[in-house]
């Protein structure tokens, strides 16, 4: 596969807005977009580092797999996405491997991207994202 | 603070020769180092993704903090270490705004690096480590 670089990071936090202050007024970085996916049921806010953003993952329902990610393991790094020249072909390659799919084929995601997840059982417990 | 990129990314996995099949194998990515910090009791694995280096951390020791983490939260993404100019510079700019220091100055690390980290608690969550 031709990862070309580390697309973005998700890291699930209970509030954006709590945490744009540490982000923006710490870390020195710019939220250039806040967006939501209904059908992620997140609300999105993003920050670029070098050649990899940072994407803040809210929960906007209580039944989100942000919202039972942080009841589970508490607010903190959710996935790293990997950047493809082409999700379907990844995916067809890793599937043929023996990696087992989240997605089997690619869908929309934030920023317009198309994505497609690895399940973490397949990649040392690292819920990974391939995304173009 | 002037963080030009993401110097690597933490993951904390059981044993490194167990997930070479999925970095080298699926991912394409090649282990280019192998490295024992005797001090932070870990054997450490490095692949290059871009700009960003994916450091595997396997536990040398039961009383290892990465042989805690996979027992609290099983294996995953354990850290985001970001590239700054001057890592003791950094250091006295965070703590002027009030984050809390794990390493109050900096340290060696793997490959040579100057790090020190940040409390996730100052953080929204994510152990951040500041290195050059």
């Amino acid at each position: 596969m031709d990862i070309t670089h580390i697309e973005h990071l998700g890291i699930a936090v209970k509030s954006i807005e709590a945490c744009l202050p540490y982000y923006e007024g710490v870390l020195g970085l710019k939220c250039y977009s806040i967006e939501v996916v209904e059908d992620q049921k997140v609300r999105t806010a993003f920050f670029k580092v070098g050649q990899t953003k940072i994407e803040l993952l809210e929960p906007t329902a209580d039944d989100s797999t942000i919202a039972r990610f942080i009841e589970k393991k508490g607010e903190g790094i959710h996935h790293i996405a990997f950047a493809v020249p082409s999700v379907r072909e990844a995916l067809e390659e890793v599937a043929d491997k023996g990696v087992q799919l989240i997605d089997k084929a690619p869908r929309p995601g934030a920023e317009g991207l198309h994505i497609a997840f690895l399940h973490p059982k397949s990649t040392c417990g690292v819920l990974t994202e391939l995304c173009m």
